[in-house]
């Protein structure tokens, strides 16, 4: 029987057959010291680029060691091109939103600053590792890309051509039904979740204005943030991403 | 301007026009001196029966204080007739699928024994207090009902006639499509997300002969329980639920 790769990494190093990939200190602590892998053992690599490889250890040491990749187990695969825009909120819930967006299969993950939110900064150094923690966990071969906060009124002002846009809107009216994704193109999208405290009536003015805006409710209910991205992002991945 | 509630709560007493609700200690403590409502002040009330109703704050005390209603600001929800089945992980996970479950209306939590679940036990109190609150959060006038932890093999040999199960399935062969839930029936469903360790091959097998079972793939990445839980309520409640 083969080695199964109990272990699954992302390191920043081409990956091929043959191709060795030396370990940093801490990548040695981690694969010897605490997953207590020896020398002939097999771990899953990615690079964002080359695919997943099934590697095996060729050297272990407590300060460094070398990996040696064997053979690839699963192409290079893109995200497809979804970005999840969210209004950061408490620590913990942050970091799950986070995780959870890189757990769908989000390409990118912007947090943005709308009139009600109330984080001035965030650390997305923080929140980029959890995101490639996900990766790793959840089996992708890329890691969603975590920005800088910005604010939501600048992003839609420079909004890219041609990305469509779905509004989770908690507040229609009770005649209005939402348009959902039925016809929605395919193509470049974002994903914007209300922030805890609601959007501001001239937020929902502008987002409703937007023509490529395309308003959806999440149901009766009022989710939390991190509950409504994997919703949100479970509806756009049934529809018009790679869940279909 | 109508004085609009901050703070939500489930009681157990009638509501009704008019009906006094007493105030425990607790209650009275958690309005008065955590939330700092004043005698006048608006809140909103549910009990699982009667709706969701206005009351005002007639008496505040240390110790006790009465509530009045006002005006039913909702007629009574039944939830979807949809079973969340789990199985317990870690603490923190496990009170986390509780509260997505309450969150996307589940009418009933059930955690399940597998062959590879590791917990033992649970606390269903501290379970059912989640969902409570998760209740009172998201404007539901129900509580999701929480189970004590049960084997799913005796769950599945006990199975209600007439019930149908959407089985979250990972490991579905790659030749293989899964059904998912076209043409499935309305009426009374459950979910079965699988345990973080899989299931083991004898209960998939059993699982997949089950004439009442839906097998459902959600994507193709690995999700944490938690994950799951919020996306296969999602799909259920926008093809059968009350998303529709």
């Amino acid at each position: 029987m083969e080695n199964a790769a109990k272990v699954r990494l992302c390191v920043e190093h081409p990956l091929g057959q043959g191709q060795t990939v030396p370990l940093e200190r801490e990548q040695a602590h981690y694969l010897f010291g605490v997953m207590r892998l020896a020398e002939g053992a097999a771990i899953a690599l990615f690079n964002g680029q080359d695919g997943e490889w099934r590697a095996e250890v060729t050297r272990a040491g407590k300060r460094g060691g070398e990996l040696t990749c064997v053979e690839q187990t699963k192409p290079q695969g893109g995200p497809a091109d979804v970005w999840l825009m969210f209004a950061p909120i408490k620590k913990t819930r942050t970091d799950f939103i986070v995780e959870k967006a890189a757990e769908m299969g989000a390409a990118r993950i912007c947090p943005v600053q709308t009139e009600f939110t109330n984080a001035e900064r965030i650390r997305r150094d923080r929140l980029q590792a959890h995101a490639l923690e996900a990766a790793e966990q959840c089996g992708n071969t890329y890691v969603a890309e975590v920005d800088d906060l910005a604010r939501l009124d600048r992003m839609l002002a420079d909004w890219p051509e041609g990305r469509q846009l779905m509004f989770c809107d908690e507040a229609l009216a009770e005649d209005e039904t939402p348009a959902g994704l039925k016809n929605a193109p395919k193509g470049p999208w974002a994903i914007l979740i209300g922030p805890e405290g609601g959007f501001s009536e001239a937020e929902r003015a502008r987002l409703r204005a937007l023509d490529f805006a395309w308003p959806v409710q999440l149901g009766p209910r009022i989710l939390r943030a991190d509950t409504a991205a994997v919703a949100a992002l479970t509806l756009w991945q049934a529809a018009l991403g790679d869940w279909q």
